[in-house]
């Protein structure tokens, strides 16, 4: 199947299909899911995931929950939006997704009109923006990546973590659609592999050339002078400060960067921004230690061994060489000016 | 079994025995090398693995080498000394530990001793001499770790990585058998994840509290406080320049230390300083793709992939802040005054 073909999620018959990205890139399998409890737990459970990908599941999550009678409909909407909101605490998109559909679900029942139809209308208009924001992201930064660079990206910020196209990886392949020679770095991305199962995967159906690397040896790269520039994503963008979160170790590659001269940019979309928070607000997801303590299904370490399992860190704004949005490129700095276009997006 | 009853290595009934450490934690077995180029083998594919226990191996291959009749004996010799300086090309006690032993059987020839003999006992000799080397590191690091310490170590430079007791992990120890409250922060160290299996194996078999993390965690955990200090061992010292090579991820883990103000130790013996070259003159191991793109058997890549697969880094003196040997705890500028004890090491 080519990537054009291959979507990180759809709706057909009233039922919301997500590739399960837990079994690529071995296996392209879709779950279906016809209750937004079924979304919730594909969300925990990282059938679907990156930030943008688990905004739109979010979105159709609440059209699932409004579907049926009228009756408790208010009701269920707020369970879900409960419900859908404790699935990961650290991507921004998933909580600005469950408040939009609030929203749009009062609009509709003030004004007398079908409740299902219209959420089901907004969450196909917000999916196909995400391919077109995608594009733009792809646009505005394919003119920092020089020809015949070679780009780090991390984790996967690919089609595969959006609806399409991708962020991170958008801006990677705009600069390889525009006939510049990029080759890629992939960290394997620990502990979960989205670097060496997803972003390969993506970049293999795209045939831009990439190169996997575990991801302890992304400095050894740097310092001597194989990486051009690191592209990552952000699963929250904080607009007043200029913090990026991002998947474990973005910190330890943008403190790297710095060390060694190398550009280090964040590609994300508006609704990946927070525009009230700073990094002590942020809550940053643990995940269970079995995740660590085992490796493609095989216990790692001595039974009854302790770990940790941070799943996001918080790069500071001094690392950040830009960061490169679907309106433009922004030091980080300078933020907060896109407040007015995130209000445009979200609705008054 | 009890870790001090658990030997890298053992000479018996002229055979040299060497713990398997790929099968860690899983299964202690050991492999018996009649010759020295089941030695090399085992050197190549880490049966045995960190600079001090290669080293060790090495003087027990060239026993093994020196074995039989007296015909053809130095054309053996040197034999193996080609064949096991082409296992590793990093670790500089595999060198030194060959050019010894050409030396101790020159000397041996030219007073007409019996050279098998002479051989193994200087390999015994140096065997013991290890694991007194290593307590002496101890003693001398334990110092620099306050009490209620949580220290962070990088790959293996255990008990397992030596004959007994360890570099790195032996300052740990020593500061936890002074009765100090220590806990440690165990990186996996991919592809072989020698800190998952076995630091993790040799810290809970010494009682000592450890959690372990992903290699990509640690800039987060220091960014937070949680990190007192980072102690590792080295492959080889550079004493001219100060530099450090060691395990990939080493270098990370230094630059980061350095950006949080957190202090980052190197533990070594004197066998592992080279006090010839400079880093341009070090060849940096590369190993097999396949290491990074498959794990248990199992493909974690789309199949095709390519990889980089480096197994050693090297960290610039202006990110260590002090190396602890045998003979006191040095800054990397101060380390030319070693040489005298490291000719007393090596013999005239």
């Amino acid at each position: 199947m080519a990537l054009r073909e291959l979507r990180t999620l759809y709706w057909r018959n009233g039922s919301l299909y997500l590739l399960d990205q837990r079994l690529l890139p071995w296996r392209e399998r879709y779950v279906r899911c016809t209750s937004y409890k079924q979304v919730a737990r594909a969300i925990k459970e990282m059938v679907v995931r990156g930030a943008p990908a688990i905004g739109v599941a979010t979105l159709y999550g609440m059209v699932l929950a409004a579907k049926g009678t009228k009756a408790r409909r208010s009701e269920r909407l707020r369970e879900a939006a409960e419900t859908l909101k404790s699935t990961r605490p650290t991507a921004v998109n998933l909580f600005w997704a469950v408040d939009h559909m609030l929203g749009v679900a009062e609009n509709a029942m003030r004004a007398k009109k079908d409740v299902f139809k219209a959420l089901l209308e907004e969450a196909d208009r917000l999916a196909e923006q995400d391919i077109e924001t995608n594009k733009k992201i792809g646009e505005n930064g394919a003119g920092l990546i020089p020809d015949g660079s070679v780009v780090m990206t991390y984790c996967n910020a690919g089609g595969l973590a959006t609806v399409g196209y991708g962020t991170a990886v958008g801006v990677i392949r705009a600069a390889h659609e525009s006939g510049k020679k990029i080759s890629v770095i992939v960290p394997e991305t620990r502990p979960k592999l989205q670097g060496a199962r997803l972003t390969a995967f993506e970049l293999s159906k795209l045939g831009i050339p990439y190169k996997i690397i575990t991801d302890n040896m992304a400095a050894m790269l740097m310092s001597r002078g194989d990486v051009s520039c690191i592209v990552v994503g952000a699963d929250r963008v904080l607009a007043k400060t200029g913090h990026v979160i991002n998947k474990i170790g973005t910190l330890s590659l943008a403190i790297s960067a710095k060390f060694f001269g190398v550009p280090f940019y964040v590609a994300a979309p508006l609704t990946s921004f927070d525009f009230k928070r700073g990094p002590e607000e942020v809550k940053i997801e643990e995940r269970s230690i079995e995740e660590v303590l085992n490796f493609a299904g095989k216990i790692i370490a001595p039974r009854g061994s302790d770990a940790i399992n941070l799943a996001f860190d918080i790069t500071p704004p001094a690392l950040v060489s830009a960061i490169i949005t679907e309106h433009g490129v922004y030091e980080p700095d300078g933020l907060m000016t896109l407040e007015r276009y995130s209000r445009a997006v979200s609705g008054p």
